[in-house]
């Protein structure tokens, strides 16, 4: 049995109710003003006059309660509540204000690797029909593309890539690359790009998962990559920071990529597939978490998304394997990109998320065959991975764009010795950048 | 409907079946050989013996695989199935051969801050009884302790402490420190503490979860920190490295220390828990993963494991807090020793995990009461954070103890005069080791 209120409870909470009409607290004796202020936090009811009222009693523990809780007059005027908001950053008050964005701000990318996307576009219908659809169809696929109404969207085809960059550019845009050119001609501030083989996922509760939505809210709450927090993300309803976690990280920084992942074929490689060709991944792992500074993930493309107004020159179809086919374990651009992303998040100080939300990803294809030809991409990680591992970025570096010509620089220099393909994604990098640079300012003149 | 096999898969099983009676494959073509060789890989049968025969073939795609897979010849005689051993820690083959460990290499350490562990012990019996427990009863403690009958145990007091140490001793063994003086007493390989206000937690599938077991798991399987793999635990069964992981770095390394988590009550610092005292972990995560290497994390004491042959010197009562009281969220002696521990990890090259398995904490205390006391710990992990996060340690420390003792002087040096509380504990550090020293040849004398 609870036990009941005691006097003195109940005139705190009476003084909560009547805060805004009180003028002095100074009477208060310290442990009770503790308390008041506790409840007015929980409340969130700290106002900027009601900071003042706390401060103007100059009592110890409160001054150091507001000192280390770091709450300070945040002086933007489209928040009322601004205590409350810098405050939610760094003791994380109440849950995370989510920054609202609109609908119209998020672009789903879908390359289109095969003709009929009937299934998968109704599969999705009621997640995707709220957005603005691009869909880049492979330049290698023969027949018409099939796509169900009700849906708004734009297609580029063969004839429009080559528009734009011409058919001989370095840059290549066939197979999984082809969805590259979508973020390329995105306006929008986040893209959601997911592998047309790919279904929404359903939950450890059987309810089924908007990737969208997930991705939009990994994006949209801070990154922590500085410290790791044993709860996963803090941010999330019902966790928080762990006892021991500095608060002066608390604030976290921007997330700019969020790594989202796959139930039932995971995204291994085709000797993994071959030696394992039933596996299924059948646990939801109900977490999203910050990657560390400094640490390299194979970030895979099969769904993912990303603030393209940070990062998006980096999300870039750099490194073609010479026999590069059109099943994911025969392809490495995305872990390629992947790397490129995360080295320039931790130069500019944003953040990698991985984890929820889950897709459905179906099966495919014959891992045995893939053996055949693909030891070429696997070998070449042993070189890929320490120098992405070892890249420290120049002060001059201050764009994603910069950051990818520097890193072009050191691919050329350091790997481009070692194969022929290091050597050409690097020209790759450096003319991507250049494309980037040119639509963005068409798209800019447009608008 | 599955498809009937091809008569080119059928001859392939017979040859599977009859692979030891045949002296030649060379006739073979090549993607059969391919076939047969991923076929003996998957069915375990990869002998000395039969690895000959494929490598005798000499070709091209099958030397390849061999080289890639890193399969090779062990020449530790015990194991039997030495190819498949090798090999499941780089291409991880069936389950990681998980190394089976005895009841009796494992002690269960308890500090007793409460007399009556009737409750706790029962609730634990299931998961306790098959192994010797190490109670330590905290010092403060007046009451005599009430344990039931039935476990194989050794409980140490005030006085064992004081024959052992002196009284004078800088190492202090109170409150939630009691248990580092069952680290010392303990001559196990693997230890397991949780605080005795723990019960044991159940899965999402309601499930009762044996802690012990998982610690024990997540020790005995590799930790991967070189690398962050987005499935979490690529040696737990149903998962996998991703695409895009090095093959040389999947081997991993030792876990030295196993970090679990806590449902309902979580560990979260004084004022977390007085702004939110309703909040209550209620999620669930089904995941362990290996701290990358350089990464910091709060280690919380409530509930872990740790291999105390490779890391046992490292986790000490060293940071005590003037103000140190009685509930969890007044001590960071853990966070401080959870740091040392990873340090250490990262230069002697051992992994620490953390996730599964969970406790259950069951609540108590006040936290805004702690409140009014508890502003210090919190306030120097700004200093502490950054002062781990940039130790390194010299090629000359080889062995726990050494790093610590460097350690102890870095700190002394460093941050010594900032505050007093760090100048104790680099004084406590050195006296931990020498103490460390002395009991454990006390103990392998008397052994």
């Amino acid at each position: 049995m609870r036990k009941p209120p005691t006097l003195v409870s109940l005139a705190i909470d009476t003084a909560l109710l009547n805060l805004s009409h009180i003028s002095d607290l100074s009477f208060l004796p310290e442990h009770i003003l503790l308390d008041l202020f506790l409840r007015t936090l929980r409340a969130g009811k700290l106002t900027e006059k009601i900071l003042k009222l706390f401060v103007a009693t100059g009592k110890d523990e409160v001054l150091s309660l507001i000192s280390e809780l770091n709450i300070q007059p945040v002086l933007t005027p489209e928040y009322k509540s601004n205590f409350c908001l810098r405050l939610s950053a760094s003791l994380n008050v109440g849950k995370m204000a989510q920054v609202n964005i609109r609908d119209d701000e998020v672009d789903i990318v879908i390359g289109a690797l095969h003709s009929d996307l009937t299934s998968f576009m109704e599969e999705w219908r009621a997640v995707f029909s709220r957005f603005h659809l691009i869909i880049v169809k492979d330049p290698d696929l023969k027949e018409d593309l099939k796509i169900p109404g009700g849906f708004n969207l734009d297609i580029y085809k063969r004839s429009d890539i080559e528009h734009v960059v011409g058919s001989s550019s370095t840059v290549v845009f066939s197979g999984y690359s082809c969805r590259y050119f979508g973020y390329l001609m995105s306006c929008k501030k986040y893209i959601v790009s997911i592998d047309d083989d790919c279904i929404p996922a359903k939950d450890d509760m059987g309810e089924l998962i908007d990737a969208v939505a997930q991705h939009i809210t990994n994006l949209t709450t801070p990154a922590t990559p500085f410290f790791f927090n044993t709860l996963y993300d803090p941010f999330r309803k019902g966790a928080d920071f762990v006892r021991g976690y500095p608060f002066s990280l608390r604030s976290g920084v921007h997330c700019a990529l969020s790594c989202g992942l796959w139930l039932n074929l995971a995204d291994y490689d085709a000797p993994t597939q071959a030696l394992k060709p039933g596996q299924r991944n059948s646990r939801f792992v109900d977490a999203v978490l910050s990657v560390p500074v400094r640490v390299m993930l194979p970030v895979s493309g099969i769904n993912i998304g990303f603030d393209r107004e940070l990062v998006g020159p980096a999300l870039l179809p750099a490194f073609r394997l010479a026999k590069e086919g059109k099943f994911r374990w025969e392809t490495v651009e995305d872990i390629w990109s992947g790397m490129c992303v995360k080295v320039i998040c931790d130069h500019l100080g944003f953040g990698v998320k991985s984890g929820l939300p889950y897709v459905w990803r179906k099966e495919r294809g014959d891992a045995v065959e893939s053996l055949k030809k693909e030891w070429e991409g696997i070998k070449m990680m042993e070189e890929v991975v320490p120098f992405f591992q070892s890249m420290r970025l120049s002060q001059a570096a201050v764009t994603a764009e910069d950051c990818v010509i520097e890193m072009a620089a050191a691919v050329k220099e350091r790997l481009g010795p070692l194969d022929p393909t290091f050597a050409r994604a690097a020209e790759t990098m450096v003319e991507w950048v250049r494309l980037w640079k040119v639509v963005t300012a068409q798209m800019s003149i447009a608008a």
